[in-house]
């Protein structure tokens, strides 16, 4: 009886998506406002989906408090009201792109889930945009 | 020309988690407020996916009045202003979480749905919380 | 400068519409399948609007952690997973309508906060219905 | 590292349902009041998913900016405001049901993206009922 | 103690905005692409709030049901897969505007409530766009 | 018949709370978080709402187009991709909080509509809070 779990959470930060190979024009030109030094932000909605087997004794497949739990120290204590460029030392060298930070957030949530779970994360930038992974 | 449509629907009804087999302590501990003795509850949310091959003749993969009164017959009328643990006989020996009410309606609608239709279920318990059954 | 800011909340609680003073079948004849003698539930969302002068030191209105703890202390804590008729002594004799549930919420807060605050509260049952007090 | 992004766009149109084969009659028993001779309408809303590898260069999966602007191209100045039935060649001979718009809006998209990309479409005829193309 | 309730409604309906005494030239300048001759389309969802005050034996404002009913009569049963151009003799010399809609509703839903009961609609004819009357 | 038009938009932005006249731990104190150096960041949702008189010939309280590309001019051209407290003039000396951008919008749209209009703003910091004026 393989079923899965979704679980809402949010956090607001800042970012700009830059290469710093890259000179300022060509980050213009490829990132376009997106790439304002002074940076922009966005209320980033997260998506987690776990797969797995239900436990017939209590009829749960993960219990959500351990599963919010986990994501308020993983994702929303880390990146909440702060800056991807400059306040996670992940994207000191990474670009902050959805795609990347998708990533991490996976990483991070995978590393404290049991391996009997499958785990998917989504993420909206805005309400018009988003990303999954894996997909 | 495989492709899949949705339908949405919704109920409220009561319920509490509880097992059976545990002291009221070890249900508190587990399910903490949701095992409160009088019950509380939700607007359950419930989307409905099928998945199979459109008919050439009308463009349709099933006629959605169809299978929206499938829905109202088999969920609906049987769980809509009820309470989950006291009148719908299943849930007199099984927890009523989430998972189980999927698996359930999952059972309950492929029962009247042809053999040529592929069924996965959706249920919302909170806008924060859902499950999918199969995943 | 007269500004208004709202605060969202949710919490989840099961009721029956009854009337004390009616017989079963006046009650199920007026109140329909919300008079369930054992009881269904909600999603109840709240959404708490105060109106006032901007503070030019701070910005603010009020303080939304402030607004936020008061209507956990007032609204959430009080009735999330509770059952109106049974867990809440206000109910043992008043019908716990979205009506009646909203102008106590409203007369909860109105306590908490300085009367140079106006209040106004939304209580949604449903998604599809919901009221406001005072109107 | 396979990813996908989703991007969200709509429409609003005007269709009726209608097999040209048959009588008014057995139009109406089959399509209801969606085979009104005078049309009706939708807002449409669609969502673009992407599916593929990140390029470690930029952090994308896609530029988004060229993701809107091929929606833009091919969905929505065709079908914005538009008739299906009396407006768009591909359904003079085609029963327009969101089965068979989606199909083709899928069609269109792919020629657009290049090989390297998995593209589905979901389109919501209205909040309540959706397709997705392949499922 | 003056309260109101709202109550969601919905239908599907197709339309074009033209001035009969206009040129086409004149009407596609004002009114750009919804002067469409062929017509376009909407989901228009409805919001219908009545005020008043809350009936102490029942803890009701209005009956819901009855709210709904008159709701089904007068805007669903009328408006629900027509095209106003066409289908309805009211806009036959009258603009199909959100603005001429949304007072024709107010004025049908008026005959039919008591006059202790003060009405306000809300028509969204996309979900970015909506008009209320009265204001 | 005075009616009311809502247009929404929205525009994603940087900015931090602050208050120069303070220590750094008094800004911490007052505004949590929300004073990180670093700035973080907000998804705005905008809604404007125009009352007025319906014109008889067209229908419209006001041409939307219009008041959409009023919006694109005053605001997203202005905050979009931006941070409050270094990109926008107005901030250098004033805090951006929800108020007070609000007010800023209000002022700003206010100068672009005729007289025969009145404008209430409402701006959305996260789906959970917003505030709007004038109250």
């Amino acid at each position: 009886m393989r079923i899965a779990v979704f679980r809402k959470a949010h956090f607001n930060a800042a970012h700009r998506l830059y290469n710093a190979d890259w000179t300022p024009e060509k980050n213009l030109e490829v990132f376009g406002p997106c790439s304002n030094p002074n940076y922009h932000g966005h209320n980033y909605e997260l998506e987690v989906k776990v797969a797995g087997e239900v436990d017939p004794v209590t009829g749960f497949l993960i219990d959500l408090k351990i599963l919010k739990q986990i994501i308020k120290e993983e994702v929303e204590d880390r990146f909440d009201h702060k800056n991807f460029n400059l306040d996670t030392p992940y994207f000191k060298e990474k670009n902050p792109t959805s795609e990347n930070i998708c990533v991490l957030i996976h990483d991070l949530l995978s590393k404290r889930l049991g391996s009997e779970f499958e785990l998917t994360v989504r993420l909206w930038e805005t309400p018009r945009n988003y990303v999954e992974y894996p997909a």
